[in-house]
């Protein structure tokens, strides 16, 4: 076994360096690499790819069922176009990657590619809008984005990424504003149902706001090393896009008014917030609703006799598990052919790729008319009659997409902590916290928290009220927010 | 009527301007509008979009149904990677969108946004292939390219488009050529089966080669102007790349060598080819496998009265239309429910959008406890009971589907023609033809077709031995090729 555990990569313990078992768990996980020849970037591979298109798929769902359609815009956005939005382009300048030339020429006016899209599709949707009856706009696009940023992480920070930008127009602020809240109902519903990953929904401070917009919305979730993940954004954009793009509208009364809009986004970094909520020091843990293979299935012989034997009784197992329907598919099973290596070997092999099931059949368990299942998050080998695979594996696999999101809740509540003091804040933070505590408001806090590198992540919508004094400026606050580490 | 055809907009007929009735089949079809300004690009509308994510789910399936995986590389390749492979460079060069400038600073190498990806994913390819036991390596990716075009049409050739990329690496010659030929035969039967557009498999001249591979094979399919378009093409790369960047492999002797690779695509091209096949003078005309609305209904009423009862009956129609399964999903049916519009304009705007089929529905239809229904491709109004339209609507798609395949076969082989002298091949070109010559591979000749602006389309993989003096040469030439204009 130890022979079979040096072949698989190591995988540095959580508690040992946790950036390092991060990366780990990619490589050996198969999911994905740095670029390297290309700064900040890196390449998705397979296994990687295919839980982005399990993703894409659950929102793109989502996205269609609340009404909104797919488009595709430009990838390059005219250089004037970002400058039109005076706080878009504060916010976005030092990120830009530009086209300067191309076909030969230098361009008379630069490109930049696509940092998000607001301005490009404002451009356009002031052509598409003219009345109340082309409201709502309701549109979504899944492309790729460039920011050029300074310290990348694999999926979680990276210069170019893969994502979804809602676009959205309305006749009032109060129909962009449900929208807004809307879509970030449909971002928490499909990270605590579909990743397993639990979050808190809630508002962010001016500070934290997106360039341009009135105001910002945040699903966030803890990661194992207590930080937070700013796992997808909604934004009430106002009218800010709309007038500098022009976007108007006669509404019913025949008067022309500027459109209200939204905007939402979530990308690949939310493969990064599924690895660090679930995965342990033996690589990665993936919930079933996610998982590319679901079960993977290791035959163990000696001998070619037994070979037959074992492998007919597998692909019998194989074919009825196969036929099971599990969301709108049907389950995916692996059946470990390979030879030369021993069946150690191949446990690790699916163990690291996060297959939520692995069942071991050799003559042994044939005699017995059993099958041998064990569950990637640990626990006792389970040993089933061969005859009740099937009819109990749906239940099993709900049973694992549960588990993983009742004790990655159980993480989080247990690692949040209120706090009323300002050492009481620093020791909970410097211990992994989540802190709750109370805050009058005062952005001279949030400059004070970069000392402890933490900051604001958010006004939880789901704050109760709870009068006391501002843990800062001890002026009398309503209510509790959340002051973390964040990626 | 009139007045209705009047608030729809102009279609050009095609006898008028084939070049305007293209773009004006786009607008009226709400598929696309160009996108100014950012040069040569274009928008996908979302009418438009959900044919292309028709397209993408049914290619998909058959990538994955022949051993392929996703996966995603950088859109951005340094400069030197397209410098490696000469005859690459000499090729893409020209149509190169360069970044030179990122993060706020001119960078130390440019990067090329890619034009295609043989050389960013050749490079990693080195680094995931060791051994005979990592091949055959099936990879497949669904991105945005840019190639900086100087005259543009939407879709058929714009700036930045939506294609995916098929890259292959294999242990042999031989099974590299393999794959070349599958997937070029799985393009084949998706244009043929699900686009309904017929196509000829077939091998370009050197000339019109793939700017690296060994040889490209591609699909050729006749357009209503009897233009060609090339609408997917699969290369075989022998080992130039793999030279290039050095993908090695160990042997099952243990020797080392270069891999063979292929790599195969096609893009949002095949939504202009789509157009350019089956629509006529009322604008777009969709094969039912990719049209986003199967069946319109328009209800048809005077009074509170009559809406009700009609309106009932729509929607217990819609309920039973949306319950048959066609193809993967559910029937698509939209009830015309906007209020100020005549009847008349609403057929417009569905037939303009290349919905298959129409239902009208009215207090006289009622009584006779029928529905008109109206095909998009003409004919007369078909009167059918009530209830028999969902028992019969999946065969009338499946009709719509397969007319509109021998519709256009028989187009396209009224409009091909054999012929044997020069004079004659210059007045099949004229007379917009496909021209079927016998050629003995002197390339004089492709020179000489430039003065009449036409091309060798194709080596036919089906042409039959056809002993005879070369058209051009008089040499002995042994079958005959394809020569036509072309987009």
């Amino acid at each position: 076994m130890n022979t079979d555990k040096q072949i698989a990569g190591k995988i540095t313990p959580r508690h040992q360096d946790y950036g390092q078992w991060y990366q780990d768990v990619i490589r050996e996980g198969d999911l994905a690499q740095p670029a390297e020849v290309v700064k900040g970037c890196m390449v998705i591979k397979p296994h990687g790819f295919a839980i982005w298109e399990k993703i894409q798929a659950g929102l793109d769902r989502r996205f269609k069922a609340t009404g909104h359609k797919n488009a595709y815009f430009p990838l390059l956005v005219p250089m004037s176009f970002i400058k039109r939005e005076a706080e878009h382009v504060e916010g976005f300048a030092p990120e830009l990657a530009v086209v300067t030339h191309a076909g030969g020429k230098e361009l008379e006016e630069s490109y930049v590619i696509r940092p998000t899209s607001e301005t490009i599709i404002g451009h356009f949707f002031s052509q598409w809008v003219q009345s109340w009856r082309d409201l709502p706009l309701l549109i979504n696009q899944w492309c790729n984005i460039v920011r050029w940023e300074m310290r990348t992480r694999m999926f979680l920070r990276t210069s170019e990424f893969i994502w979804q930008e809602g676009h959205t127009c309305h006749a009032t602020h109060e129909e962009a504003q449900e929208e807004t809240m809307r879509m970030l109902d449909v971002y928490a519903e499909f990270a605590q149902q579909v990743m397993s990953m639990p979050v808190l929904k809630g508002k962010k401070t001016e500070s934290e706001r997106f360039a341009g917009a009135l105001a910002t919305f945040s699903i966030e979730a803890m990661m194992q090393d207590g930080r937070a993940l700013q796992a997808g954004t909604s934004h009430d954009l106002g009218q800010n896009f709309a007038r500098a793009f022009n976007i108007k509208f006669q509404n019913k009364e025949g008067k022309e008014d500027f459109v209200w809009q939204t905007s939402w986004g979530v990308s690949t970094r939310l493969i990064g917030g599924l690895i660090m909520t679930h995965s342990d020091d033996n690589g990665l843990v993936l919930p079933p609703q996610l998982a590319p293979i679901h079960v993977a299935i290791v035959p163990i012989f000696k001998n070619d006799d037994e070979k037959i034997r074992v492998m007919n009784a597998v692909e019998k197992i194989a074919a009825e598990l196969r036929a099971l329907v599990y969301g709108r598919d049907n389950l995916s099973i692996e059946i470990d052919r390979r030879e030369g290596l021993s069946p150690g070997a191949k446990y690790y092999h699916w163990e690291r790729r996060g297959v939520p099931f692995r069942i071991e059949l050799g003559p042994k368990d044939l005699d017995k008319s059993q099958v041998a299942l064990k569950r990637r998050d640990g626990g006792e080998k389970l040993f089933i009659p061969m005859q009740a695979v099937s009819s109990k594996m749906l239940d099993l696999l709900e049973q694992f997409q549960n588990d993983l999101f009742v004790r990655a809740k159980k993480f989080r509540d247990e690692n949040t902590v209120s706090v009323d003091s300002y050492p009481a804040l620093v020791e909970a933070i410097q211990a992994q916290k989540f802190a709750s505590v109370r805050w009058a408001g005062d952005v001279a806090f949030e400059t004070k928290l970069k000392e402890i590198q933490a900051t604001i992540r958010c006004v939880p919508l789901a704050a109760e009220s709870d009068p006391g004094p501002c843990i800062f400026s001890g002026a009398p606050a309503q209510h509790r927010i959340i002051v973390a580490k964040n990626y």
